[in-house]
């Protein structure tokens, strides 16, 4: 992706900030597939061959802005994902426990 | 992180609609850092030790439920992200390009 | 709020660009409220002074951050919405009808 | 508006968890038209008629999803932004203010 992105030249467009602005702009795409469904209808979403794709590709869009928000913060993904997992292990002892985060 | 969220007894909450729900959520809670930022401040926001923390929790909330999204609706992330990669270098030929996604 | 906002010199901070993002995240946190509540539960979201007084509270928070768009955009938000109202009019004729937007 | 939804039948998709998710897509759509432009860009928008109907076209959704989450709520929307106000007035006392919500 990075060097999708530096042969476009979009690197000047690849700020911290705008990336922030994409991620949740496409997070926002991948929620509005199921803003109208009921749970029942949100469940079977991978059913219909169309829903699946347009699922799939915002998947990927919400991974692709948030791999080069970390590329361009020199964060490592799965070192932050590993030490907020230890956190959150500590925070919510295992057990039967209201969700409440 | 399933069995974390099987150990709490979260699998009720974590229907693909909820998931869509906390992952844009989340996903705002990454841009409210930058919201008041000119480009320069958000281009140093790990220089500060507490909002480098912040980025990098609010990161890993990000992946981690959009890695949730995925095991609960059976989606490979890595192919999903490398199918869109393909597409868009047939979409956006290499070259000086304006963005306009 | 105009006059609050220039009281207190945030003028500066709010950019369009700015005042877009902020109102995104103010959407998300009203969002919130409601990710993890059965369609049921959420229908009863205002039987609880607690979570009635933060939906409020959020509400108004959309509502200040889209007003103050419109204050610096100079943008007539009831015009914007009463052309709004006569557009979808025509592209929805009355009828049951499958939403679709 | 609501009278326009009661004519299509839309009321059972209308419910309060599903207008707070269509209320942040369509904030997030708002801010899709920002995220790549400068400062400067972005405070010109309203100068080309097609992005000026964007923005106009998208401040209507916001404004209508959030008055119509108001009404299935029973929530008076200028009273809640109006103890919105006051709160504020009493938690960010009038002069220079470093801005941080």
């Amino acid at each position: 992706m990075a060097r999708f992105a530096a042969a476009r030249e979009w690197g000047q467009y690849h700020t911290p900030k705008n990336l922030a602005a994409a991620l949740s702009v496409e997070a926002s795409e991948l929620l509005e597939i199921f803003q109208w469904l009921t749970p029942e209808q949100a469940a079977a979403v991978m059913d219909d061959p169309d829903s699946a794709f347009r699922v799939r590709d915002e998947v990927a869009d919400v991974l692709a802005y948030t791999l080069q928000l970390c590329e361009v913060l020199g964060i490592d993904a799965l070192e932050a994902l590993a030490a907020k997992i230890d956190r959150n292990e500590r925070r919510f002892p295992a057990g039967p426990y209201p969700l409440d985060r």
